[in-house]
């Protein structure tokens, strides 16, 4: 849950002054997302989120994540789209940090997908990745492969108190993808943090997809695997096959796989694995007991990368060749 | 902020199945109050607030809050109503707690409420002591000066490391207000914690009241006494004597003030103090560092009980005999 941020009655009423939105009737801090503060506004054109960017997002590539949603919404993707000031302005300023209002997007999340779901949102991946094309703007993935290594060399020497042997585990793995990492796969915008809690459901169909905020250029594949990591496993981290295959079966309804790209799925999910398993690591070692934000468990990132370190084919996702 | 449960996707539709409130497009954990869990719903028949009632409600009073924002209500005070379900009940359970649905308010809480925010709130006040004549049930106030001396018990040993001397000051103000409470004044249902955060406006208006998980019946005075404290202090603590004015007037508007309730003013108002300080404090000292939930400062308190400390007539407060 997040709101950092407190915003005067006063600064409110002068940002919001500068868009189109009628008076604003309610505002209420709600707990979506852990980056950043996110309000629901209720002005007289409508609902709409207002977020105000914390420290963990650059300021930098606020105009990549907004322009994107911009992109991918005018190419059919369903997303927050960002709201644009009297002056054509998407960010604005707003309690000493950037800010942005984006529409308001129905639907729910997920808490236990089941293989439907995950049918549905391999489909979506891959139009989200289609649609991305043509996008002007690039963003290299600061959480790939060097990204792994600093958050390795952070978290190294404390690995072993959150469980015995882990640093020796991590630095293995990341030696070996530091060798291995596949460089030429297809390339373009990916999502890279399309967990249940991004994906909106309602009435049985997929409502859209949110929070861009990881958003960046990588190979599509590796989306895909970050898909398998977040949607597939049962919550005793086992893998369910049968999730897997009608994951990349709706990817490839929409964007076939390459050979290649099939091949390096093992591979892929291991990289995601370890993401998400140091990401996870660090800010369990970092946030202080007793704070209120929910930490996540990194040790369920280990568990699926031993799953990974066994995969020998992408037949282990439940994909045909 | 407050979202302590994770609600599952399956209880909580077939929570909603009871309801005839359509189907549910989204769900959004909102910060708002600090004891229970809220949920804003839309569902097809409009906007609701899910709350989810934590341990610190306690469930047998839970009849008495509902009750009463339903009599306010139908008394014409805007405050939540609570929705029943299909089977009457507008008390359920969900994820293993007390829950309930109420409709959703309108209006923005004001941070830095000015005089006539003061008089719109007196009025406000006055007219739900009255809409509160009539209610079928009671609720003793578990928070006067019984439950301070409790509370005093709890904080005593270490009150002097948030603030030395702070030990003494507190015993002394509680042996008097012991000595001195007054027992006859005119009583009935008062909200007991009517902060800005728990009035709305809209349009320049008081649109309404939230909040009515300290309700309780004691003396009308003293729910008076509280909002001074609430109201009408600015951020360094200094008395604005025309808040004061304000909304005493606005509550003389609708409720008359006998001229002991007058007199007992600045005993209630020091009382209000004492409740404020010693359930912040308690919370202070509880309250883990680093926890993201927001404490507020119990020092905040003693600096406004020594005001009502010196204060000898209600004049001090700006009201007239």
């Amino acid at each position: 849950m997040a709101v950092y941020t407190e915003v005067g009655d006063d600064e409110l009423d002068a940002f919001l002054a500068d868009y189109e939105l009628g008076a604003l009737m309610s505002c209420k801090g709600i707990a979506e997302g852990v980056e950043n503060s996110n309000f629901l506004l209720h002005c007289e054109a409508g609902f709409f989120i207002l977020t105000l960017y914390e420290k963990r997002t650059s300021a930098s590539d606020l105009p990549f994540f907004l322009g994107l949603m911009e992109h991918l919404s005018e190419h059919g993707v369903t997303c927050p789209l960002p709201v644009r000031n009297r002056r054509g302005d998407a960010l604005g300023a707003l309690a000493g940090r950037p800010a942005a209002i984006v529409t308001f997007l129905e639907g729910r999340s997920i808490k236990r997908p089941d293989s439907r779901h995950c049918g549905m949102v391999g489909e979506a991946l891959a139009k989200l990745h289609r649609a991305g094309e043509g996008f002007a703007l690039a963003r290299p993935n600061a959480l790939s492969v060097d990204g792994w290594s600093q958050l390795f060399g952070d978290a190294q020497a404390r690995a072993d108190a959150v469980s015995p042997g882990l640093s020796r585990v991590l630095a293995d793995e990341l030696a070996l993808l530091r060798r291995e990492w596949p460089g030429d796969l297809p390339s373009g915008v990916v999502h890279a943090d399309l967990f249940p809690d991004n994906v909106f459901f309602l009435g049985g169909a997929l409502s859209g997809l949110i929070d861009f905020y990881f958003a960046c250029n990588d190979a599509f594949a590796y989306d895909l695997a970050i898909c398998l990591n977040a949607w597939c496993f049962e919550p005793d981290a086992s893998f369910n096959i049968t999730k897997g295959m009608s994951l990349i079966a709706g990817y490839r309804r929409v964007r076939p796989l390459s050979a290649r790209e099939l091949d390096c799925l093992p591979l892929l999910a291991r990289g995601a694995a370890l993401r998400f398993l140091l990401t996870r690591l660090v800010d369990w070692l970092d946030t202080p007991d007793g704070a209120m934000v929910k930490k996540k468990d990194p040790l369920e990132y280990l568990k699926k990368l031993r799953f990974h370190q066994q995969a020998t084919s992408p037949r282990d996702y439940g994909a045909s060749q």
